[in-house]
């Protein structure tokens, strides 16, 4: 496409200043994967808008030129959503980060889509105010890509994920108009399209503000640590703790394997010989929450744990949840590779899965570690290998697609959290009818008539994009893993 | 249409036993409104299905025959979300009404759409579980209609709307195939269509099960009833408590009118020479539900409450609760006819809508009362007419329009939970641009792409379906009322 990519190029340089577009492939290199380094496709060009005109002319352009786009926030996705498939432009919106409101009294905030989104928090401190939906990843994810995604995070058991704290988005459309869902008040009249919008994985265009809700901050916290012998007693107590009508803030789980990669990087003081450790939290006023805790503590000693520690300090909960929050950095400490696998099951079923990856594990000679939001029943397991050993590779492969369908089987499902991207997007024929998938097909074609906007993912994308090209560029390596 | 009529009818038969099928014109009489009673049209059939397949049959009939059709609950829509537009066939699910499984341990119901929503309460007395959706119509309302307007209710300031209680639906699509959105833990992979399918006001097909989220009922309540001397103290109170941080499970305003009214119907005894009261509940465990009353009073007692009052027995805060629910049947006793308006601002202008709405009463010659959820902001002002008198007829069209008019300049919107509807299918031009209505236009007809499938709610129908018609038989009574 050397022509093409001169005119382009042309035009894109009317729009963008030098420093603000990247087509040297040793630049473009860094934009060939996100957080899902499995699968990898260069981007022809990347361009940093800083107003949504900018992104409406680099829409407009690529329609011009029949070019595919994608957009990209920090890159963070675990699923490959921003990935490039087939190609094209790259909408790489970090340089869009402002906060351009905050309104204490109606409780919402205006945000650009690059801004990170743990910097929003950091804004509010002392205002009372913080954003709830709080991903492992949120000291580098962005909030547009949070919107993509519907990013859920340890907290969200009680808060909701994103789609409960976003009141509209404005974006650019994949034909290039902008157009606004929702406000201040949300989507109140007509369809819910925020609600819609949210979790389309960028299928549905470019976003270039974001209306978030503002939440409270709690009046107190109480923080516990529950340790028990085996991974099932800890999710017997999870089970017992909701059903008493506790909903914790927070409750999440680590077995063994990743409690020892923990202590190993933040010595907090993790026991080594557990079988599982419990990360629960509640909040809200100071009495309730000392009931609350004192029932936990009862409930987790009546389900055998060994010891329930408590967080007393606001320093030691902080540490506490760093560790919880790096869990996936001190990971490297185990093995050379590995791949975060999002699983849901009806929190019922988390004994049985936890089971079946146990014996999976086996089965494939492959070690798993698990650290994972117990409350909701999103399993997060994390399989260790050496990905420079092709038979260590397809193993991987393997067992992630097995955990999966064990998911299904279970009444559950393949993503939680990280989306479908393009990792999952041969499951979707397994969890939908056709009936079920040409409707999200006819919706996604309302949006996105030409399928140009982030081809080849959530669902196939007929024809086009080159995935073909990538499953060719690399035998066995993928959609599963 | 006589020779088709007979055709189809035939037809119908072959489905439907002759108790479950309408065609006479004094039974169909019944149907030619719901509670918007301003504008009628008859179906030309009515059928009553048990099973689905039933549906998707008559569906397919009515594609076949080119005739529109209109699925129906209880028909206590305020919007006219189930009149007949065009005629043709409704739909009537009052006798699918089954509940089909109840799981306390996964917290899910399935249950059919004419299933009243109360009922479904009942059936879980005993089980520490309840269906939190409360509309004042929940006595006769059923949860299909609660599905395809998004309802609300006096405890969603708390618990949510009906979205966020809906985990998935089976439909009929417009073109007669049965799908499933969602299930027993939601819609968690692709794009969030149960989340659309909510409040889609039956124009993207007729529900025929529902997946809904169980509620673990409180462990205690607290209901305060606030008396103050101004409509303008109330609502600086309420704003005072929700600026604390404080999240009522219910935060209801009743002005001096609607009061009166209540005050003739129940003799609670509540005072007829205040100017406003709030009924306010708060639940969750005693300590901490003691400890929000105790700074409720006092906050209502800074913004000079007269006196705070307690319901301090079950029996006393049921007749409250009745009192609240029952208001609409209540206001019978102020004037012939009345018409229910809802509107939404932002809370803190919840003073300023009000101040415009005594203004309007006095510039128009017409009483207006009001009872509201004032947590949300969402405002419910009742305009009292003589429907016999066409002077009062035209003012009160003029003053609800002004009102919602009003609404939108103060950063609102024109419905709250009572939907789009017929009503107020005007004022979608003025809330949203050409390219939000196109991009509803695109989604609706992916969905129902003949549009024959509830014609003209929410949007305008091209072309088709007589709503002129209906135009042209009531001058002067219109779509703003």
């Amino acid at each position: 496409m050397a022509i093409v990519a001169s005119e382009i190029l042309t035009r894109l340089h009317s729009i963008y200043s030098a420093e603000d577009l990247i087509v040297n492939e040793d630049e473009l290199i860094v934009y060939e994967c996100d957080g899902y380094v499995v699968e990898k496709k260069m981007p022809e060009i990347v361009v940093f808008p800083t107003t949504a005109e900018q992104v409406v002319e680099t829409v407009r352009l690529c329609n011009e030129f029949d070019l595919p786009f994608v957009p990209r926030g920090a890159g963070t996705s675990l699923s490959g959503g921003t990935l490039a498939v087939g190609g094209g432009v790259m909408i790489c919106l970090t340089r869009m980060r402002q906060i351009l409101e905050i309104n204490e009294r109606d409780r919402y905030a205006i945000v650009e889509p690059g801004l990170v989104n743990v910097h929003l928090t950091q804004n509010l401190k002392g205002s009372g105010f913080h954003y709830a939906p709080d991903p492992s990843s949120q000291g580098a994810c962005t909030l547009g890509g949070n919107v993509a995604t519907n990013s859920g995070g340890p907290h969200t058991l009680k808060y909701g994920v994103t789609v409960n704290h976003v009141l509209g988005v404005e974006f650019v459309s994949p034909t290039g108009e902008l157009i606004q869902l929702g406000g201040p008040l949300g989507e109140l009249n007509g369809y819910d399209l925020t609600g819609l919008f949210v979790g389309s994985e960028g299928t549905f265009g470019v976003v270039t503000k974001i209306w978030v809700r503002l939440t409270r901050d709690p009046a107190a916290y109480r923080t516990m640590l529950g340790i028990f012998e085996t991974v099932s007693d800890a999710t017997e107590a999870i089970s017992g703790i909701i059903g008493a009508g506790i909903i914790p803030a927070a409750l999440e789980m680590m077995d063994q394997g990743i409690v020892g990669a923990l202590e190993d990087a933040f010595h907090f003081g993790f026991p080594l010989d557990a079988g599982a450790v419990l990360l629960i939290e509640v909040d809200g006023l100071d009495v309730a929450v000392d009931l609350e805790k004192q029932k936990i503590i009862e409930l987790c000693n009546q389900h055998g744990a060994r010891e329930v520690r408590s967080a007393d300090t606001p320093a030691e909960r902080q540490l506490l949840w760093k560790c919880r929050k790096q869990a996936f950095g001190a990971i490297g400490r185990l093995a050379p590779s590995y791949c975060t696998q999002d699983g849901v099951v009806p929190r019922t079923k988390l004994p049985e899965i936890l089971d079946f990856i146990i014996q999976t594990q086996k089965e494939f000679g492959i070690r798993i570690v698990n650290v994972f939001h117990a409350g909701d029943g999103n399993i997060h397991p994390i399989l260790l290998f050496d990905e420079r050993d092709a038979d260590q590779v397809k193993k991987v492969i393997a067992a992630g697609d097995a955990i999966l369908s064990k998911c299904i089987e279970l009444g559950g499902s393949v993503t939680g959290e990280h989306g479908i991207g393009v990792e999952k997007i041969n499951f979707m024929d397994k969890l939908f009818t056709a009936d079920d998938v040409n409707v999200m097909t006819d919706i996604r074609s309302a949006f996105n008539p030409k399928g140009n906007c982030s081809p080849h993912k959530i669902l196939p994308t007929a024809g086009a994009c080159g995935m073909e090209h990538i499953e060719r560029d690399k035998p066995g390596r993928q959609a599963a893993m």
